[in-house]
Formats: C-alpha cells, sequence, structure tokens
C-alpha cells in the first residue's frame, strides 16, 4: 500500500460523505422523535450569511465529485441543487458515492502535474497542479463543508459525537 | 512532484495553522474594536457540551504536531494546555509552525505501512497503519478542530470568510 493521489482522494471522500449520511438519518429522527419539523434543521445556519445545512451537504457532495472527476479528466456530473428534504440529501450522497465506487485508481493516479484551473476566464482565475488542487484546495474545502453540516446539527441539539463525524472504516 | 506521505501532511497543517493563525488575529481585532472581552470568544462553544475555541486551536495543533510526528518516530512534543488568551494560542501556533517546519520529507516519506497505535493499552485500543492514520484519522481529525475553531468565530460574528479558512499558500 503506497499513498497515491486516488487513496488520498476517493477513499477519504467515501469515508467522510458515509458519515455524513448517518449524522443526517441521526438528525432526521431526532427532528421525528421530538416532533421538530425538519426543514428548521435544513434551513439552519451558523450565521445569517452562511450557508444553511441543506447547502452545506450539497457543496460538500459537489467537491467529492469534482476534485476526482477533474483529476481524471472527465466531465464532472451535474447535480440540479433541487433538495427539499433529508431523503433528497440522502440520494445526493448516495449518488456521488456511487460515483466515487466507480472511479479506478488508474484514472486518477499519476495526476499531479495535471493543470487545474478554477474559476477559468473570471478574475479570480486560478491555476494549481493536481496534487494542490487535492491536498490544498479540494481536501480543506470538502472537510470545512462536511463539518459544518456536522456543526450545524450539534448546534441545534442533535445528539451526534466526533465518531459520527469520522465514520466507520 | 509526486504525492509523498510528507507533501500530504507537514504542508497541508502548515497551510491551515497559518490561515488560523490569520483567523484569530481578525478575532482579537474584532473584540478590540467592538470592546468585546476576548475572553468571551476564547470560551465560546457551538453547544454546552462541545469544546470552547481555546480548546479547539489547542487540539488542532495538537493533531498538527501528533501526526508528523508519529510519522518521523519521533517523541511527540508535549504541550502545557496553559492557554489564557490569544497571544498564547498564537504562541502554540507558532511553535507547532517551527515543529512542521523541522520535518524532512525522509523522516515522513514512506512511512504508509508504519503501525500506528491509538489509544495504546485502553479498551479503545486501535492499530492503523501510517497511510489510514494520516488520510482516515489524521487530517479529518485536524480538519474537524481547525473548520470548529472557524465556525465559533463566524457564529459570534467575526468578519472571516472562506478566503482565511483556507489561507494563502
Amino acid at each position: 500500500m503506497t499513498i497515491s493521489m486516488y487513496s488520498a482522494s476517493v477513499p477519504v471522500f467515501k469515508q467522510m460523505l458515509s458519515a455524513l449520511s448517518d449524522v443526517l438519518a441521526k438528525a432526521e429522527a431526532h427532528a421525528t422523535e421530538k416532533k421538530i419539523d425538519p426543514s428548521v434543521f435544513l434551513q439552519s445556519r451558523l450565521f445569517p450569511d452562511m450557508f444553511p445545512l441543506t447547502r452545506q451537504v450539497q457543496i460538500a457532495a459537489d467537491f467529492a465529485k469534482s476534485v476526482p472527476s477533474r483529476l481524471a479528466e472527465i466531465e464532472v456530473p451535474a447535480y440540479e441543487d433541487s433538495e427539499q428534504n433529508f431523503a433528497e440529501l440522502q440520494a445526493r450522497i448516495k449518488k456521488t458515492i456511487a460515483l466515487l465506487d466507480g472511479f479506478s485508481a488508474a484514472q486518477i493516479d499519476g495526476k499531479e502535474g495535471l493543470e487545474v484551473v478554477l474559476r477559468p476566464g473570471t478574475p479570480k482565475e486560478r491555476k494549481l497542479n493536481g496534487q494542490a488542487f487535492l491536498l490544498h484546495y479540494g481536501l480543506p474545502q470538502f472537510f470545512f463543508h462536511v463539518t459544518t453540516a456536522y456543526n450545524i446539527l450539534r448546534h441545534n441539539g442533535v445528539e451526534i459525537g466526533k465518531l459520527d463525524f469520522m465514520g466507520a472504516r
């Protein structure tokens, strides 16, 4: 076993998305048990100009699909961002995990030097190589959103802990 | 440039700790400007049984020092956890970054198969190889605490954004 672009991406995204799925399931069960409208959780945010839970989950899935897709040089699958409830967020995660399962190591390994252009054609355009794109951009962004989704639910009293965040492997 | 255990650890920890230092500097400036007692931020938490800001920063530094140290098979430097203010948290981060700067790639590269034992001798003992320890345990834990530190400050109205979280590189 040797670290590679594949091993540092696909299995990590998969671990954390699976954990996020379980965290969301606990949140939904908590809402049912306490007779809380699930949309209260879905629309909750830590500050008025931060994204609510639904958007945090959407963006986490977006990084999990786009980072390996760009490294594999395949088109990034488009998602509609139309999720309205926990079931639809779970479907988005499930779809993303299925996509991750479809990548082979051969598609992603060796892409350290691939040129990745962020926000091409805009004033914020930025060029990174594949390794920096994964380690210094994609993973930090992804972890930001899975952690913030967890923190929103924790802040709202859902009984979850670090083990739920980390997930099983 | 090829991905390696060193490149997936030391520079990532350094990027995020440097960003955390800047985030904390903005929080301290915000407290000064708004005449907020800094300890209000330092003791703030997202939920009563979550750790406050000070502890989140301490733990983030702990993972940044312990993960590379264990991979390098050197003793993990002990910190006292006695920080009482922003300046002392900044000193802890600075000390950790200096430690990170002291690692050579040769100390950490090739440690994918190293046996790492978490909580040895306890009922929660868990054995991981070096690669899983870094990718599936150390980095997720580290990112959890840097993100939660950011979220605590964001939740308290400090004017920081994603760029502050990500840091410059």
